[in-house]
Protein backbone atom coordinates (compact mmCIF):
# COMPACT_ATOMS: atom_id res chain seq x y z
CA UNK A 1 0.00 0.00 0.00
CA UNK A 2 1.78 3.48 -1.45
CA UNK A 3 1.59 6.54 1.48
CA UNK A 4 0.86 9.26 -1.04
CA UNK A 5 -1.53 10.96 1.18
CA UNK A 6 1.01 10.94 4.49
CA UNK A 7 3.57 11.48 2.12
CA UNK A 8 2.27 14.88 1.54
CA UNK A 9 1.82 15.68 5.12
CA UNK A 10 4.67 17.05 7.32
CA UNK A 11 2.74 16.45 10.71
CA UNK A 12 4.70 18.19 13.32
CA UNK A 13 2.83 15.42 16.28
CA UNK A 14 2.01 12.33 16.33
CA UNK A 15 -1.95 11.76 16.06
CA UNK A 16 -4.57 10.15 18.33
CA UNK A 17 -7.71 8.90 17.54
CA UNK A 18 -10.64 9.89 20.20
CA UNK A 19 -13.02 7.39 18.92
CA UNK A 20 -13.49 3.59 19.45
CA UNK A 21 -14.92 3.05 15.47
CA UNK A 22 -12.38 0.56 14.01
CA UNK A 23 -13.91 1.85 10.89
CA UNK A 24 -12.33 5.31 11.50
CA UNK A 25 -9.38 3.49 12.22
CA UNK A 26 -8.70 1.91 8.84
CA UNK A 27 -9.73 5.22 7.09
CA UNK A 28 -6.79 6.89 8.47
CA UNK A 29 -4.60 4.13 8.15
CA UNK A 30 -6.08 4.15 4.22
CA UNK A 31 -4.34 7.22 4.20
CA UNK A 32 -0.84 6.09 5.70
CA UNK A 33 -1.44 7.77 9.11
CA UNK A 34 -0.70 6.08 12.07
CA UNK A 35 -3.32 6.94 14.71
CA UNK A 36 -3.47 5.89 18.52
CA UNK A 37 -6.68 5.02 19.59
CA UNK A 38 -7.46 6.84 22.87
CA UNK A 39 -11.62 6.54 23.29
CA UNK A 40 -13.14 9.32 24.89
CA UNK A 41 -15.85 8.73 27.20
CA UNK A 42 -18.35 11.66 26.81
CA UNK A 43 -21.70 11.68 27.58
CA UNK A 44 -23.62 11.49 24.20
CA UNK A 45 -26.94 12.87 25.30
CA UNK A 46 -27.00 16.35 23.40
CA UNK A 47 -30.07 18.40 23.85
CA UNK A 48 -32.37 16.98 21.04
CA UNK A 49 -33.50 20.60 19.95
CA UNK A 50 -30.25 21.44 18.41
CA UNK A 51 -29.53 20.94 14.65
CA UNK A 52 -28.56 17.49 13.70
CA UNK A 53 -25.02 19.18 12.07
CA UNK A 54 -24.38 21.17 15.10
CA UNK A 55 -24.84 18.37 17.29
CA UNK A 56 -22.67 16.40 15.60
CA UNK A 57 -19.81 19.02 15.62
CA UNK A 58 -20.39 19.85 19.15
CA UNK A 59 -20.09 16.11 19.92
CA UNK A 60 -16.67 15.50 17.52
CA UNK A 61 -15.31 18.48 19.13
CA UNK A 62 -16.15 17.06 22.91
CA UNK A 63 -14.78 13.90 22.19
CA UNK A 64 -11.45 15.57 20.72
CA UNK A 65 -11.46 18.22 23.63
CA UNK A 66 -11.32 15.50 26.66
CA UNK A 67 -8.40 13.79 25.02
CA UNK A 68 -6.41 17.05 24.10
CA UNK A 69 -6.53 17.57 27.87
CA UNK A 70 -4.59 14.68 28.10
CA UNK A 71 -2.22 14.69 25.49
CA UNK A 72 -1.58 18.10 24.98
CA UNK A 73 1.18 17.95 22.35
CA UNK A 74 -0.77 15.74 20.24
CA UNK A 75 -2.89 16.15 17.36
CA UNK A 76 -6.08 14.69 18.22
CA UNK A 77 -9.04 13.94 16.07
CA UNK A 78 -12.65 13.89 16.66
CA UNK A 79 -15.59 12.39 14.86
CA UNK A 80 -19.29 11.83 15.66
CA UNK A 81 -21.93 10.43 12.70
CA UNK A 82 -26.24 10.40 12.85
CA UNK A 83 -28.48 9.40 10.29
CA UNK A 84 -31.56 12.02 9.52
CA UNK A 85 -34.50 10.95 7.88
CA UNK A 86 -37.81 13.13 8.40
CA UNK A 87 -35.92 15.65 10.67
CA UNK A 88 -36.04 12.47 13.36
CA UNK A 89 -32.57 11.31 14.45
CA UNK A 90 -31.54 7.80 14.16
CA UNK A 91 -28.65 6.78 16.30
CA UNK A 92 -27.03 3.50 16.86
CA UNK A 93 -30.04 0.67 17.43
CA UNK A 94 -30.24 -0.69 21.12
CA UNK A 95 -32.06 -4.39 20.27
CA UNK A 96 -32.86 -6.13 17.02
CA UNK A 97 -36.48 -5.24 16.73
CA UNK A 98 -35.29 -1.61 17.19
CA UNK A 99 -32.50 -2.32 14.05
CA UNK A 100 -35.56 -3.97 12.24
CA UNK A 101 -37.83 -0.88 12.81
CA UNK A 102 -34.84 1.19 12.14
CA UNK A 103 -33.97 -0.73 8.30
CA UNK A 104 -38.34 -0.89 7.42
CA UNK A 105 -37.57 3.05 8.07
CA UNK A 106 -35.05 3.30 5.64
CA UNK A 107 -36.18 1.35 3.03
CA UNK A 108 -37.04 2.61 -0.33
CA UNK A 109 -36.29 5.97 1.02
CA UNK A 110 -33.85 9.07 1.07
CA UNK A 111 -32.27 10.10 4.56
CA UNK A 112 -29.15 12.01 5.03
CA UNK A 113 -25.65 10.87 6.98
CA UNK A 114 -23.33 13.64 8.99
CA UNK A 115 -20.16 12.75 10.05
CA UNK A 116 -18.75 16.09 12.19
CA UNK A 117 -14.89 16.08 12.53
CA UNK A 118 -12.79 18.11 14.83
CA UNK A 119 -9.04 18.09 14.73
CA UNK A 120 -6.80 19.99 17.73
CA UNK A 121 -3.83 20.95 17.73
CA UNK A 122 -2.25 23.40 20.47
CA UNK A 123 -4.26 26.48 20.06
CA UNK A 124 -5.81 25.60 16.68
CA UNK A 125 -9.70 24.19 16.50
CA UNK A 126 -10.52 22.93 13.14
CA UNK A 127 -13.90 22.24 13.20
CA UNK A 128 -16.21 21.27 10.35
CA UNK A 129 -19.10 18.27 8.89
CA UNK A 130 -20.49 16.74 5.78
CA UNK A 131 -23.55 15.84 5.05
CA UNK A 132 -24.45 13.13 2.37
CA UNK A 133 -27.93 11.91 0.91
CA UNK A 134 -28.41 8.14 0.33
CA UNK A 135 -31.21 6.48 -1.02
CA UNK A 136 -31.83 2.93 -0.22
CA UNK A 137 -33.14 0.31 -2.14
CA UNK A 138 -36.81 -1.69 -1.41
CA UNK A 139 -35.87 -4.18 1.00
CA UNK A 140 -37.27 -7.43 2.16
CA UNK A 141 -37.84 -8.81 5.64
CA UNK A 142 -36.19 -11.54 4.83
CA UNK A 143 -32.90 -9.45 4.01
CA UNK A 144 -33.56 -7.06 6.89
CA UNK A 145 -33.83 -10.27 9.30
CA UNK A 146 -30.81 -11.73 7.66
CA UNK A 147 -28.89 -8.85 8.03
CA UNK A 148 -29.58 -7.95 11.93
CA UNK A 149 -28.82 -11.74 12.25
CA UNK A 150 -24.93 -10.72 11.28
CA UNK A 151 -24.76 -8.32 14.23
CA UNK A 152 -23.96 -5.65 11.99
CA UNK A 153 -26.16 -3.21 12.76
CA UNK A 154 -25.90 -2.71 16.66
CA UNK A 155 -22.80 -0.47 16.67
CA UNK A 156 -23.77 1.98 13.43
CA UNK A 157 -25.50 5.06 13.22
CA UNK A 158 -28.80 4.33 11.60
CA UNK A 159 -28.02 0.63 11.82
CA UNK A 160 -26.04 0.02 8.73
CA UNK A 161 -22.98 -0.13 7.57
CA UNK A 162 -22.61 1.40 3.57
CA UNK A 163 -19.43 -0.63 3.40
CA UNK A 164 -20.35 -3.92 4.77
CA UNK A 165 -21.86 -6.80 2.25
CA UNK A 166 -25.54 -6.70 2.73
CA UNK A 167 -25.16 -2.94 3.35
CA UNK A 168 -23.19 -2.27 0.03
CA UNK A 169 -26.12 -3.76 -1.80
CA UNK A 170 -28.75 -1.40 0.05
CA UNK A 171 -27.60 1.58 -1.36
CA UNK A 172 -28.84 2.46 -4.81
CA UNK A 173 -27.49 6.49 -4.68
CA UNK A 174 -25.03 8.50 -2.88
CA UNK A 175 -25.16 12.48 -3.08
CA UNK A 176 -22.53 13.62 -1.22
CA UNK A 177 -19.26 11.72 0.45
CA UNK A 178 -19.09 7.87 0.66
CA UNK A 179 -16.75 8.04 3.07
CA UNK A 180 -18.89 10.64 5.40
CA UNK A 181 -21.25 7.50 5.48
CA UNK A 182 -18.52 5.26 6.40
CA UNK A 183 -17.90 7.74 9.59
CA UNK A 184 -14.60 10.17 8.53
CA UNK A 185 -15.18 12.66 5.22
CA UNK A 186 -11.33 11.64 3.86
CA UNK A 187 -11.63 15.00 1.98
CA UNK A 188 -12.37 17.09 4.68
CA UNK A 189 -9.93 15.79 6.74
CA UNK A 190 -6.70 15.72 4.40
CA UNK A 191 -7.46 19.24 4.14
CA UNK A 192 -7.52 19.65 7.94
CA UNK A 193 -4.05 17.78 8.06
CA UNK A 194 -2.78 19.46 5.29
CA UNK A 195 -3.67 22.99 7.25
CA UNK A 196 -2.01 22.10 10.16
CA UNK A 197 0.69 20.61 8.56
CA UNK A 198 1.11 23.69 6.63
CA UNK A 199 0.81 26.11 9.40
CA UNK A 200 3.73 24.60 11.32
CA UNK A 201 6.52 24.42 8.68
CA UNK B 1 -16.26 -11.08 7.38
CA UNK B 2 -20.43 -12.04 7.32
CA UNK B 3 -21.55 -13.44 4.08
CA UNK B 4 -25.08 -12.17 4.67
CA UNK B 5 -25.69 -10.78 0.88
CA UNK B 6 -24.23 -14.04 -0.30
CA UNK B 7 -26.89 -16.27 2.10
CA UNK B 8 -29.90 -14.66 0.53
CA UNK B 9 -28.81 -15.77 -2.90
CA UNK B 10 -29.07 -19.59 -4.34
CA UNK B 11 -26.83 -19.48 -6.89
CA UNK B 12 -27.24 -22.42 -9.44
CA UNK B 13 -23.86 -22.58 -10.85
CA UNK B 14 -19.87 -21.25 -9.97
CA UNK B 15 -19.31 -17.82 -10.45
CA UNK B 16 -16.90 -16.35 -13.31
CA UNK B 17 -15.31 -13.29 -13.55
CA UNK B 18 -14.41 -12.12 -17.00
CA UNK B 19 -11.89 -9.25 -15.47
CA UNK B 20 -8.71 -8.91 -14.50
CA UNK B 21 -9.18 -6.05 -12.18
CA UNK B 22 -8.34 -6.89 -8.51
CA UNK B 23 -10.71 -4.72 -7.23
CA UNK B 24 -13.75 -6.33 -9.03
CA UNK B 25 -12.97 -9.41 -7.54
CA UNK B 26 -12.62 -7.50 -3.87
CA UNK B 27 -15.31 -6.40 -4.11
CA UNK B 28 -17.01 -9.73 -5.35
CA UNK B 29 -15.62 -10.86 -2.26
CA UNK B 30 -17.28 -8.53 -0.26
CA UNK B 31 -20.23 -10.21 -0.91
CA UNK B 32 -19.27 -13.12 -0.11
CA UNK B 33 -19.22 -14.34 -3.70
CA UNK B 34 -16.39 -17.02 -4.56
CA UNK B 35 -15.40 -15.76 -8.21
CA UNK B 36 -12.87 -17.77 -10.67
CA UNK B 37 -10.89 -15.28 -12.33
CA UNK B 38 -10.96 -15.97 -16.28
CA UNK B 39 -9.96 -12.56 -17.94
CA UNK B 40 -11.68 -11.89 -21.43
CA UNK B 41 -9.03 -10.98 -24.06
CA UNK B 42 -10.63 -8.90 -26.38
CA UNK B 43 -10.24 -5.70 -28.57
CA UNK B 44 -11.37 -2.98 -26.67
CA UNK B 45 -11.47 -0.66 -29.30
CA UNK B 46 -14.95 0.34 -29.75
CA UNK B 47 -16.14 2.61 -32.06
CA UNK B 48 -15.72 6.44 -30.77
CA UNK B 49 -19.12 7.70 -32.11
CA UNK B 50 -20.79 5.63 -30.10
CA UNK B 51 -22.24 7.30 -26.81
CA UNK B 52 -20.00 5.80 -23.62
CA UNK B 53 -23.25 4.23 -21.76
CA UNK B 54 -23.76 1.81 -25.14
CA UNK B 55 -20.00 1.51 -25.31
CA UNK B 56 -19.71 0.20 -21.62
CA UNK B 57 -22.54 -2.13 -21.77
CA UNK B 58 -21.50 -3.67 -24.96
CA UNK B 59 -17.40 -4.09 -23.96
CA UNK B 60 -19.33 -5.78 -20.57
CA UNK B 61 -21.26 -8.12 -22.59
CA UNK B 62 -18.52 -9.07 -25.08
CA UNK B 63 -15.64 -9.79 -22.35
CA UNK B 64 -18.66 -11.91 -20.53
CA UNK B 65 -20.03 -13.66 -23.92
CA UNK B 66 -16.20 -14.89 -24.51
CA UNK B 67 -15.54 -16.86 -21.53
CA UNK B 68 -19.13 -17.72 -21.67
CA UNK B 69 -18.70 -19.77 -24.79
CA UNK B 70 -16.12 -21.61 -22.94
CA UNK B 71 -17.66 -22.32 -20.14
CA UNK B 72 -21.42 -22.40 -21.15
CA UNK B 73 -22.59 -23.74 -17.46
CA UNK B 74 -21.30 -21.19 -15.50
CA UNK B 75 -22.36 -17.94 -13.94
CA UNK B 76 -20.44 -15.53 -16.37
CA UNK B 77 -19.51 -11.33 -14.79
CA UNK B 78 -18.09 -8.96 -17.84
CA UNK B 79 -17.40 -5.10 -16.81
CA UNK B 80 -16.47 -2.21 -18.12
CA UNK B 81 -15.50 1.27 -16.65
CA UNK B 82 -14.81 4.63 -18.33
CA UNK B 83 -14.94 8.14 -17.48
CA UNK B 84 -16.32 10.85 -19.30
CA UNK B 85 -15.45 14.64 -19.06
CA UNK B 86 -17.11 17.03 -21.59
CA UNK B 87 -17.89 14.24 -23.98
CA UNK B 88 -14.56 13.09 -24.60
CA UNK B 89 -13.38 9.62 -22.92
CA UNK B 90 -10.72 9.65 -20.71
CA UNK B 91 -9.53 5.84 -20.38
CA UNK B 92 -6.17 4.45 -18.70
CA UNK B 93 -3.17 6.34 -19.29
CA UNK B 94 -0.55 5.37 -21.74
CA UNK B 95 2.60 7.07 -19.19
CA UNK B 96 3.31 9.52 -16.96
CA UNK B 97 2.72 12.49 -18.82
CA UNK B 98 -0.51 11.05 -20.01
CA UNK B 99 -1.81 10.56 -16.49
CA UNK B 100 -0.94 14.04 -15.68
CA UNK B 101 -2.91 15.87 -18.24
CA UNK B 102 -5.69 13.24 -17.31
CA UNK B 103 -5.33 14.93 -13.71
CA UNK B 104 -5.12 17.86 -14.35
CA UNK B 105 -8.27 18.08 -16.69
CA UNK B 106 -10.03 16.72 -13.55
CA UNK B 107 -9.05 19.21 -10.80
CA UNK B 108 -11.28 21.25 -9.46
CA UNK B 109 -14.27 19.33 -12.13
CA UNK B 110 -17.48 17.25 -12.29
CA UNK B 111 -16.78 14.04 -14.56
CA UNK B 112 -18.92 11.00 -14.94
CA UNK B 113 -17.73 7.65 -14.15
CA UNK B 114 -19.89 4.82 -16.22
CA UNK B 115 -19.63 1.09 -15.64
CA UNK B 116 -21.51 -1.57 -17.78
CA UNK B 117 -22.21 -5.26 -15.98
CA UNK B 118 -23.54 -8.11 -18.29
CA UNK B 119 -24.22 -10.94 -16.24
CA UNK B 120 -24.64 -14.48 -18.48
CA UNK B 121 -26.40 -17.44 -17.17
CA UNK B 122 -27.28 -20.61 -19.77
CA UNK B 123 -29.61 -18.33 -22.24
CA UNK B 124 -30.13 -15.55 -19.82
CA UNK B 125 -28.39 -11.97 -20.90
CA UNK B 126 -28.66 -9.75 -17.82
CA UNK B 127 -26.86 -6.35 -19.38
CA UNK B 128 -26.96 -2.92 -17.26
CA UNK B 129 -24.83 0.26 -16.53
CA UNK B 130 -25.08 2.72 -13.93
CA UNK B 131 -23.19 6.37 -14.26
CA UNK B 132 -21.94 8.39 -11.27
CA UNK B 133 -21.05 12.19 -11.06
CA UNK B 134 -17.56 12.88 -9.43
CA UNK B 135 -16.28 16.22 -8.26
CA UNK B 136 -12.52 16.48 -7.69
CA UNK B 137 -11.22 19.51 -5.38
CA UNK B 138 -8.59 21.82 -7.07
CA UNK B 139 -5.28 19.83 -6.95
CA UNK B 140 -1.81 20.80 -6.94
CA UNK B 141 1.09 19.62 -9.48
CA UNK B 142 2.65 18.31 -6.25
CA UNK B 143 -0.15 15.80 -5.30
CA UNK B 144 -0.33 14.88 -8.95
CA UNK B 145 3.28 14.04 -9.09
CA UNK B 146 3.27 12.55 -5.96
CA UNK B 147 0.23 10.24 -7.30
CA UNK B 148 1.56 9.21 -10.42
CA UNK B 149 5.18 8.37 -8.41
CA UNK B 150 2.76 5.48 -6.87
CA UNK B 151 2.29 3.89 -9.96
CA UNK B 152 -1.87 3.55 -9.22
CA UNK B 153 -3.34 6.11 -11.72
CA UNK B 154 -1.69 3.52 -14.97
CA UNK B 155 -4.38 0.96 -14.62
CA UNK B 156 -7.40 2.65 -13.78
CA UNK B 157 -9.85 4.56 -16.17
CA UNK B 158 -9.43 8.58 -15.60
CA UNK B 159 -6.20 7.44 -13.82
CA UNK B 160 -7.31 7.60 -10.25
CA UNK B 161 -8.42 5.26 -8.21
CA UNK B 162 -11.41 6.25 -5.77
CA UNK B 163 -10.94 4.04 -2.83
CA UNK B 164 -7.15 4.46 -2.76
CA UNK B 165 -5.17 6.61 -0.38
CA UNK B 166 -4.83 9.84 -2.48
CA UNK B 167 -7.70 9.84 -4.63
CA UNK B 168 -9.95 8.98 -1.91
CA UNK B 169 -8.43 12.88 -0.65
CA UNK B 170 -9.23 14.25 -4.59
CA UNK B 171 -13.07 13.58 -4.43
CA UNK B 172 -15.35 16.13 -3.38
CA UNK B 173 -18.66 15.21 -3.80
CA UNK B 174 -20.30 11.88 -5.26
CA UNK B 175 -23.96 11.98 -6.95
CA UNK B 176 -24.85 8.37 -8.06
CA UNK B 177 -23.55 4.89 -6.61
CA UNK B 178 -19.75 5.23 -4.75
CA UNK B 179 -19.13 1.32 -6.16
CA UNK B 180 -20.01 2.40 -9.94
CA UNK B 181 -16.50 4.04 -9.37
CA UNK B 182 -14.94 1.57 -7.83
CA UNK B 183 -15.83 -0.52 -10.86
CA UNK B 184 -18.42 -3.03 -10.17
CA UNK B 185 -22.25 -1.07 -9.06
CA UNK B 186 -22.58 -3.34 -6.20
CA UNK B 187 -26.39 -3.24 -5.78
CA UNK B 188 -27.32 -3.57 -9.51
CA UNK B 189 -24.80 -6.48 -9.24
CA UNK B 190 -26.27 -7.97 -6.35
CA UNK B 191 -29.88 -7.44 -8.17
CA UNK B 192 -29.32 -9.41 -11.22
CA UNK B 193 -27.49 -12.29 -8.96
CA UNK B 194 -31.07 -12.55 -7.19
CA UNK B 195 -32.95 -12.77 -10.27
CA UNK B 196 -31.06 -15.44 -11.36
CA UNK B 197 -31.08 -16.97 -7.61
CA UNK B 198 -34.98 -16.68 -8.17
CA UNK B 199 -35.68 -17.90 -11.49
CA UNK B 200 -33.45 -21.03 -11.02
CA UNK B 201 -35.51 -22.44 -7.79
Amino acid sequence: MSSCARGLLALPSPVILASSSPRRKALCEMLGIDVEVVPAMIDEDAPSSRAPRLMVEELAFRKASVVHQRYPDSIIVGADTTVVLDGQVLNKPQDAEHARTMLRTLSGRTHTVITGIAVLWRSMQLVDSRCTDITFRSLTDVEIDAYIATGSPFDKAGGYGIQDDCGATFVTDIHGCYYTVVGLPLELFYRMLRLISRLCR
